[in-house]
């Protein structure tokens, strides 16, 4: 499936008082990583937006296997699993020789900003736009 | 003026690599004891949302004294200071002992939701609160 | 097994542009129950540290079920699952009429400050301090 | 005096519930951009540990000038003020245009890790970095 990574540090404001990047710290990475993808499929939640609705997390797991150090560089993969009643990312986060610190999934469902109703099936626009990117890049 | 005092802790998502309380958080608990005033006062964010506007914060500034530290309670006092143009509000954080922390201003403009426009003046509803306060406690 | 509950509040410094808490502002919640539920049986991080370990976190994971807003008053229940290898707690933030908003969970590990190694069971003080508050309060 | 500028963007867990970034955040933005500067002259806070010291924030104020949207690109860019007793920077945010959206200082003095004291004035190593830069790019 379709796979992109971004580069991300570690700041000073993200580390605990263990020396590490605090255990919460990590969704926003993750956020962060998702957004991007989003935004290089050219449909991003400003865009979601516009179309009448948005994109919650529902769901969300994490598993740490090593910690990352103030000013480390890593990387975060986002790999899309999923685009029909949910969206489905799978986030792997590696350091710069590849292995792995830690890997996450969120899951989200859209809901219209107007009716405040969940839709059954993520929107058209949306799920064309994550096919053509699948076919594009996938 | 008028003054009020609320109790906080630093939890361990506040703390960063030196074992103290990162700086930037200091304005979390400044907001939390902020809100708590307003509610105080019947006049919180969610009042004014229904009278049409918002009130951003223009101007912060903090002197760091003592640090904090992961668990320690301590209390934030919030004392009105001005409100006509701006909303002014003085903070001393103090520990158990009432030996200061640190010290900080803030001031708030009032905004019209709609227009988006500043107002010269804080709107009159929250004037009156304010004054109706001052009378009552100050 | 035993349970405590801890209520919170909801901060505006919580909530994101669509007018609910962020979804990873979760993390804070939670951690702030469970380090209030180790400061009632009187073993909190900062008794770890003294023996000699910390307890990080090693895996999360965290269901959306109803969004919270701003000032909203909920509870987290903490309820602990098990203490041999790992720490596991449940928790579940309910709203003052006791309808579930959120469902989540966690497993930490220790680990030995001085040599870096993580313990294949829970060390003893920690073990002990959790048996006597299941039988006490359980 | 010696300038750096930082590309940076907003992201969403930036923004709060009026859709522009939380005021607070801006204190992590102008700290990224501030061990950005530290980095770029090789003195980082890593580096000042090695040599026995930490820079605490003991000041720090800020204007707000216009908001800053979710997605939004902007520079941070960091003036070095002062660098005698106290670390002084001096910081402007702007948008794509160069326009101003924020105005901000911060004092920081070391304090020697082992003894607890603080400096009279910053400790030679950094102050010979600073200097050398000074000369070089100033």
């Amino acid at each position: 499936m379709l796979k992109m990574n971004f580069k991300m540090k570690a700041e000073f404001y993200d580390v605990d008082s263990m020396g590490v990047v605090w255990h919460g710290n990590y969704v926003k990475f993750i956020e962060s990583a998702r957004c991007a993808f989003l935004d290089a499929i050219d449909f991003n939640y400003l865009r979601m937006k516009e179309c009448g609705f948005v994109l919650p997390v529902v769901k969300f797991d994490i598993k740490y296997i090593k910690p990352i150090r103030f000013n480390q560089d890593f990387e975060v993969e986002v790999c899309l699993l999923e685009f029909d009643s949910f969206l489905k990312f799978r986030y792997e986060l590696k350091d710069g020789e590849g292995s792995r610190l830690s890997v996450a999934n969120s899951a989200q469902v859209a809901v219209w900003v107007e009716s405040k109703e969940t839709c059954f099936n993520l929107p058209e626009p949306l799920q064309k736009a994550l096919s053509r990117a699948v076919r594009a890049f996938g």
